[in-house]
């Protein structure tokens, strides 16, 4: 459902208004990986992580006259804030579903990107019920965080700008690690670049132990986590490939590569130390591959993805103190 | 003795090789000043700060035969490490002459670049002497900080860039915050906006107490500190203006602004919550202007560069933990 010709309309109108993030590199990197490390840093992206692309054009895309009724979206994260800030952009209205127990911090930037927040309780509510009946009432749009072919275009620009800067650092053939939660911006990346340059191949990258891609494209067929919670990396912690996600990634990507959360925390170390950006700790995953799994990476150059940068202050404070 | 045509011919060597850093916002940054914000985000230039350009373009403007026998600089910070990385890439040797006090991962790094460093006492020793008799028995070129044309003519294509950005922004009229020390980066980029965008009107920004280049612009003529420590912002506390800089300046620039190490800590720490980069005490001054002295900076749009982002990682987790 998702192609070249999508992601092409979705970067049109994109264009005026994403920000084209910077391919960083340092020799301190490409001194532990033993190559050449570019480093996309989309944690610079509107609303600190690519999320953004993806909401922006779900939200873009809709008719005008039913965008004008609203968006919403169930999460406590990334995509939360990429479609608040979609929808505040666009003028219309935006609720976003979140558990009652999400931190302040994420309840209150929501907020102030324009977003009503309605709390439920994980325990005793359905936030589907909630949604359904939201939606149905005030005649909202559900724009879902990966399985939705205007989210996986919107990513997918991601893809289109990879493929140009590096062409403009003479690269032609490179892995492109990229974080994977859903699959939403691997597939869309790896569709821009099966167009744009066919020499980089996209490989996903998660958490160890919630390897769920990994072992689909290892097995051909979707597999699920074995459990839901457990790593640092909260932004990439679901529970298996999307149905439209994974059939993209299976023609197009792997195999898949797992690191350890010490692994993520030392890469947001010194992403801190070498880059100068803060990458949370979903974000970083494919640095931390890059980084300290170059023997599963061939080449003399890798191209990795920091996805994001919405980090608790407290941890990445702990992470100075204890992973430098 | 530096030109818009100094500035134009360093772009032209610099082109290759420095990255385009971007210009970043938020609406919370907005918010806070009341105003729009755009930050040039010269923290993720190579090395860390844009010392780079200045260094780049110095070294790439000597004679070849000359280059060949290496540079020298004095400097424990950004300076010696944008020299270094210059010469590195040149191929050329480099000395960097540092304080025995420096710290240990400051002269790791310069090491790393591939320079040799000279460490000196600083109570018991002069590094002009050290430096005059290194640079004459090897024939080295001393490259200075800020007081050299064609260090101000590659600090000047930050500039360029600016204006450049500001344009793509729909910004025409707006004062562009510079944190200043000797003046290089101020006024480098003031000729180039001269040139390029009239409108745009560079403000030095400065700790208070160490405001000389405010009270120079103030006063007419070159003024002093009365200390030469006691502020965090260590990279910006030069005892004056420079001879070639203030001419310049005193032409082109100003008001000067000062603000308090309590507003640099929070601007550090916003950046890091709203812009997800890491800067250093004295890169943050002018981020600190903007966000804190409103009422001093007319207009609807703020430009302010974060030169830096070498910061101690042990202040910077201090700042995260007291300072959000």
């Amino acid at each position: 459902m998702s192609d070249f010709t999508m992601i092409l309309e979705a970067d049109r109108r994109l264009g005026p208004v994403v920000r084209r993030t910077p391919l960083l590199s340092s020799p301190f990197l490409d001194e532990i990986a033993g190559k050449r490390v570019l480093v996309k840093a989309e944690c610079l992206q509107h609303t600190g992580s690519f999320k953004f692309r993806g909401g922006y054009s779900a939200v873009s895309a809709l008719d005008p006259e039913i965008r004008s009724r609203g968006v919403l979206a169930y999460s406590s994260g990334n995509h939360a804030q990429g479609v608040a800030r979609a929808a505040q952009m666009h003028g219309v209205p935006a609720v976003i579903i979140m558990p009652s127990d999400a931190p302040a911090l994420k309840i209150a930037n929501t907020r102030a990107m324009g977003a009503e927040v309605v709390l439920y309780d994980r325990a005793g509510e359905s936030r589907e019920e909630i949604g359904n009946t939201l939606a149905r009432d005030r005649g909202l749009t559900l724009i879902k965080p990966y399985d939705e072919p205007q989210v996986i275009a919107g990513q997918g620009t991601c893809g289109l700008e990879i493929a140009a800067q590096a062409i403009e650092e003479g690269v032609r053939d490179a892995d492109v690690l990229v974080c994977c939660g859903g699959g939403g911006l691997s597939s869309g990346i790896a569709l821009a670049l099966e167009a744009d340059a066919p020499g980089l191949r996209v490989r996903t990258c998660e958490p160890e132990g919630f390897d769920d891609t990994a072992r689909s494209l290892a097995s051909g067929s979707r597999q699920s986590n074995a459990a839901a919670t457990g790593s640092i990396c909260d932004a990439i912690l679901t529970p298996s490939p999307g149905e439209i996600t994974f059939p993209i990634l299976k023609r197009l990507a792997g195999p898949g590569l797992a690191v350890s959360d010490a692994e993520c925390r030392r890469a947001m170390a010194l992403a801190f130390l070498r880059l100068k950006i803060v990458v949370e700790p979903g974000g970083a995953a494919a640095l931390a591959a890059a980084l300290f799994r170059p023997d599963q990476i061939p080449g003399d150059t890798v191209i990795a993805v920091a996805t994001g940068g919405n980090v608790d202050p407290a941890l990445f404070a702990d992470v100075l103190a204890n992973d430098l």
